[in-house]
């Protein structure tokens, strides 16, 4: 993409009323527009990270069997009843103007919907176990929204659902679904600390959150360093200082932000809704079922909380909206067009910054905003040693490269 | 895909207060759930073809320089006031139980929110032309939604909008956005006749429309078979047998869908929203803007609505949800198997019915329901010929392969 002709631009200023690091780069890096309190768009830049994340998350969901599909935000009545969850605060509820009340609520988690459609398909142990999953677009209340893309009244989230006919079975889909959402989280540069926690308007058991350790996460987390356990604050009565549970070192607590958590909602839902299965000897029995979610909006902000300095993001490649940023500087225009076409030749992905209407200062200081892992710098200067000078986001020195060895150093 | 591992299973029967051919066979085929009326779940197999659509839409709308991006549904009061479209009846309203007022409108047209995104970005005539697009769920309120996935409350859209600094330049664009939607309505097997039509809440201008033939249509369209000329009867006052404005040879009455529409909103948006650039005299100017739409459950039904038999679907290859339907009967499951890794290694995308407690017959009239294009049998029989059965979904025949040239034949 040419910077050119890119329609966003960066901005000197994030607007007074954004505090977080996260949304305050993201703005003025142009990733993201924020049109009312909580809810954001997403910007060409900031629509092909969050593509990236979608698509790390769906590579991980399909590899643990999870069948994508698209569940409706209109949510009718008739499937939160059943579970009590139809007249919650957190719900926004649907209403034409001609209407009298709400007819639907709009969906922000959709347990009872899978579990009716599911009801339609299931019958039998044999039609057991399945996973499914959608991309969507999740709305909740929230009397304050803050914290940027950490917590939105609109917000894209993975949610998979799970179906077993046994608890047992829903232990080895748990334990997988663990080790699918580290592979997700550690793609995405994220360390995730894997934390017994509360359920809220969830479930009554116990469930587990990814957190990552962050000063500015809404949740206290009590971490055991040596053998990585860990609980949230809400439910435990640990505190720092105090013997861990499982090898008895010393715990300590830690800010964080939740990034994903993971359900056993053993027969809640579909005893509610109905959903049963015949077993081998023949019994009706009510199907065990997990639920397992990531927010992509706040995978995205917490990169940024963890990778940034002073001057901007610091992508990690996997989700990078760019893998390099190409600016040609004066005297170097025609020779940047030519790697420009060669690096997309070559599939790398490549933001030109081709503008000729800023300073180098300019162009560098809004690389490192927007934060690609890779600077290619294309000058007079450089050309004259046969080179370009290419410079790593994460680095502070910049190497020069010989022209001819540039195409191959960047696949 | 193994169909014994599909989620879903194939239906006898569709609810009876579905009418629609394109509803029934997508219920029966499970490519679809309905939820409630006018609001569907897209199941998995209906997921595959919809993202087929997208990628399809994507390929074209990037082909002619749109930029992909997402905009919130959530859309407050401030953003559709100046163009007095916050209080219409096409609108749902969000509101959270606590709440007094509904703070927002669910998106159902973004031309406002793109508009108020545009001023903070745009301000000189070197900042046009762009064009911005996203696919994303949109909310209509419709009193008595019906026709299965043709009219829905909820539904996915392609709204693309282009910004321009002339009314010249928006017409040159709006010939190329033209040119697009007849690729992408060509490569969904969609034959669309370019329309005239009135704007409805959209515009005060004419609009056009890309309308499918079709006796399920809800739009009455005149056409002239010579010149392809054709106006929406909302707008014209040409009856069947009365000469073409254009050439003058007779025009012919039909009922059609309407897959897509395109808009010269000229400054309607801009005005009222204070998006204005600066020309190269120096003058300020309002921007001059067009808006582009294409409905993907729309074109989903509308295909299934052309192509079809008493069996099922026919899926045109470019949106089947796999090309290949593969078939195990006894005796073939060794081989079957071998086929089903060989195609997937090749790239060849293969829905397997390894299922052991269907007939050969309800194999068969699944595949027909489903609709791949080409349905591969294997069975003692073939085998003992050396050979499988290969028979494409849109023929009556099928053929003898032998084994060792099946692979190239499928590629």
């Amino acid at each position: 993409m040419q910077l050119s002709k890119l329609f966003t631009k960066t901005l000197r200023e994030a607007p007074a009323d954004e505090l977080a690091i996260n949304a305050q780069l993201l703005i003025r890096g142009g990733f993201v527009f924020k049109n009312s309190a909580g809810v954001y768009s997403l910007l060409p830049l900031g629509w092909r990270v969050i593509q990236k994340i979608a698509n790390i998350i769906r590579e991980e969901m399909n590899a643990i069997d999870g069948q994508e599909m698209l569940m409706p935000t209109l949510i009718e009545k008739k499937y939160m009843e059943p579970t009590a969850r139809w007249d919650l605060e957190v719900g926004y509820f649907a209403k034409a103007k001609s209407e009298k009340e709400a007819g639907f609520v709009l969906g922000w988690s959709h347990e009872e919907v899978l579990t009716s459609i599911a009801a339609k398909y299931i019958s039998s142990y044999k039609d057991l176990p399945f996973a499914a999953y959608q991309i969507q677009t999740k709305f909740r209340h929230e009397a304050r929204a803050k914290s940027g893309m950490l917590r939105g009244r609109e917000f894209m989230m993975k949610d998979l659902y799970s179906f077993h006919s046994s608890q047992n079975d829903l232990d080895l889909y748990y334990e997988k679904s663990r080790k699918a959402y580290h592979k997700v989280f550690e793609r995405c540069g994220l360390k995730a600390i894997y934390t017994v926690a509360a359920g809220g308007v969830f479930t009554d058991k116990f469930t587990h959150e990814f957190q990552v350790i962050s000063e500015v996460g809404e949740d206290t987390i009590l971490v055991c360093s040596q053998c990585e356990y860990a609980e949230n604050k809400e439910i435990t009565k640990l505190k720092a200082g105090d013997g861990c549970p499982k090898c008895n070192s010393k715990v300590s607590e830690f800010k964080s932000i939740e990034v994903g958590n993971i359900f056993d909602n053993g027969t809640r839902y579909s005893t509610a809704l109905g959903l049963e299965f015949t077993d081998e000897s023949g019994n009706k029995q009510p199907v065990v079922m997990g639920a397992y979610g990531i927010g992509l909006g706040r995978v995205m902000g917490t990169v940024i909380e963890i990778h940034n300095d002073k001057n901007g993001i610091i992508w990690p490649e996997n989700i990078a909206p760019y893998k390099v940023q190409l600016i040609q500087l004066s005297g170097g225009e025609d020779e940047a067009h030519k790697i420009y076409e060669a690096l997309k030749e070559e599939g790398v992905e490549v933001l030109f910054d081709d503008r000729d209407d800023k300073s180098a200062g300019e162009k560098f200081a809004d690389a490192d905003l927007i934060g690609c892992p890779v600077r290619i710098v294309v000058s007079k200067k450089t050309l004259e040693k046969g080179s370009v000078e290419v410079k790593k986001r994460s680095e502070k020195e910049a190497t020069l490269v010989a022209l001819d060895k540039l195409l191959a150093s960047m696949i």
